[in-house]
């Protein structure tokens, strides 16, 4: 099978991640009979320093055609620059990639093991960036719309059941597990927004009563209680389901959890494209050092494949990273070590 | 002087540790000058349940003739119940207590400590509750109105900064802390939401660049990243300024870090009013069996009275407190040990 992968650096150290998972596809064992073609496409600070837009058109109608992509992090101006707007927000809008799948998971060995999957909606909520300001006689005031439909929060909460399913299928074929059954948490806050958040609730949790998800247990916490039980008791969960700016937020705490957010991948995935994204961002602060941490990049190619239905490609390269951070040999500083980025990554090719 | 004290129970575990909170009060040393007369309101699920309405227009007024208050907690129903809404949020409202202040602290021995305050915005934001439900040819659409003022942005930061500077007082006369010198961190997620959270940022930032705060270190963090940092370095956070939704969210993951929720207490802060509020909710799980901390509510009571100006019955109450947990004899379950309620306050009562 051949596959086009569309590749987008973007800024910072988006550059020397972007790069790491590129050769790690490029050197996924030939009996798996994948072959790739990659295409380097433009988006982010940088691209709009250029030419005044950060989401170049051309990006977005070569991805339309690509099978996947790999997306590294952008850098945003600190303060609001006139033309210039998040592209991977555009970028998840203008694919439809409804949702964005993040897994947060502890090696096997660790001491308090985690194992969740935080699954965000991508496209709506305060998102649509439907954004004004007036001026009134005590100052400006600004005002932004939160936006839910029941249609993108009944597609985003089958997702969540369908990873819930699929990952009780891996437990089920032997694999060590800390979770006995498939568990779907909805995460919302409609004890203030009874409507919006009432309607990604009840929405939700009409798609979780699919005969389906039968074996699926559903749960339900209120946003502020789950990052607190987030903290507190981490292993108790399995899929977490939530609106746009919760499913945000819950990711980076979820991060704190395993060490870094140099190790957590995401894909964000439509009907039949998946682009992988680290959760981290374009760090400037270590940009050019060639000491980040390739991981949540090779992680997140990896997790761009399942979503493509090549499950043992992707199964083979977390192997790879899980050997390379079980052993500890190569760890980068953000864990702690003095490994550079490319010994990092000639460990995890070396282990393919 | 005499101090006029509403109290709201409300419900479960409400009605277990306000009483607990009075007892303190009561208990005063008499050589501090004060007396305190209390009155009983209602408000919450069962007030709803008896009476049609949530929050009584009498628990309201007779608030308003209060120089302070201590508010419990109350149960939300899971699903939305016509003519119900959150008391809280409501009287938050009514009475323009304009800013929820959070410290979260472990007691000067822990091994690892943390000493910060989250003050969150209380009257905007999300929680204005404008909301709208329509259909479309693909299912319901609900949308709800995030709304950020220049003026209570600026309000919020100008209290953050006073926060900040009466912190370093403090510390300055001598007591131990983790803290150089006075920090606010600006909390926002202007990187998407330009206008809303751009405002905030903004007006933020300019209250706090008064001559005043001269001496105030004033970072920003966007919301993700603050979380994730909250739980990788706390102990670096001093006083953290946000949007009223964020201040909840963040409020919860910093009181994950202390253990427990049962020990974080609250203020919501007028201009001349003061009312108590334990960050904890209901907790319907365990009401009735005489075991949830009152350490919250009792600290609630504390930091009421430092709004009030009585900072020496403040400091009275913490120090009675922070050697309770410091002896670490009398201990509630959400702490792993087995004290009771009434055990709990009697320590803290023998030691004020
Ligand atoms: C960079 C930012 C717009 C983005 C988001 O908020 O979605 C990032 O935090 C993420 O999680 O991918
Ligand atoms: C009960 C709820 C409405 C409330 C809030 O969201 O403000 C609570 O979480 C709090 O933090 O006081």
């Amino acid at each position: 099978r051949a596959l086009t992968i569309g590749l987008i650096p973007g800024d910072g150290i988006g550059k020397e991640v972007i790069p790491a998972g590129r050769r790690v596809l490029e050197a996924l064992p030939a009996s798996l009979g994948l072959k790739f073609d990659f295409v380097d496409l433009n988006a982010g600070w940088e691209t709009f320093e250029k030419t005044g837009v950060a989401l170049p058109e051309e990006t977005v109608q070569t991805l339309q055609s690509c099978n996947g992509g790999l997306f590294g992090a952008v850098s945003s101006p600190t303060t609001a620059v006139k033309g210039y707007s998040s592209p991977i927000v555009a970028l998840r809008k203008r694919l439809a990639l409804y949702a964005n799948v993040r897994p947060v998971k502890t090696v096997a060995t660790a001491k308090k093991p985690i194992d969740m999957v935080i699954v965000r909606e991508n496209t709506e909520d305060l998102y649509v960036k439907e954004e004004k300001t007036y001026e009134t006689p005590e100052g400006k005031v600004a005002e932004a719309i939160k936006r839910i439909s029941e249609k993108a929060s009944t597609n985003i909460a089958a997702m969540a059941g369908e990873i819930a399913l699929r990952r009780q299928k891996i437990r089920a074929s032997g694999a060590p597990s800390i979770h006995k059954g498939p568990l779907v948490t909805v995460t919302h806050k409609s004890n203030v927004l009874s409507q919006t958040d009432g309607l990604f609730r009840t929405a939700s949790k009409a798609a979780l009563a699919d005969p389906k998800f039968s074996s699926v247990k559903v749960e339900e916490q209120i946003v502020d209680s789950m990052v607190y039980k987030l903290f507190r008791q981490p292993e108790a969960y399995d899929v977490i389901v939530a609106p746009n700016l919760y499913g945000d937020i819950l990711s980076d705490g979820a991060a704190a959890l395993v060490g870094s957010l140099g190790l957590v991948p995401s894909a964000n995935v439509g009907k039949t494209f998946a682009l992988g994204e680290p959760c981290h961002g374009s760090a400037p602060d270590i940009q050019g050092q060639g000491i980040s941490n390739p991981i949540a990049t090779i992680r997140s190619a990896a997790l761009m494949l399942e979503f493509l239905d090549e499950e043992e490609a992707a199964a083979k390269i977390y192997a790879a990273v899980d050997a390379n951070l079980e052993e500890g040999k190569y760890v980068s500083p953000d864990l702690g070590g003095t490994a550079k980025t490319e010994e990092v990554l000639q460990d995890i090719l070396r282990r393919l």
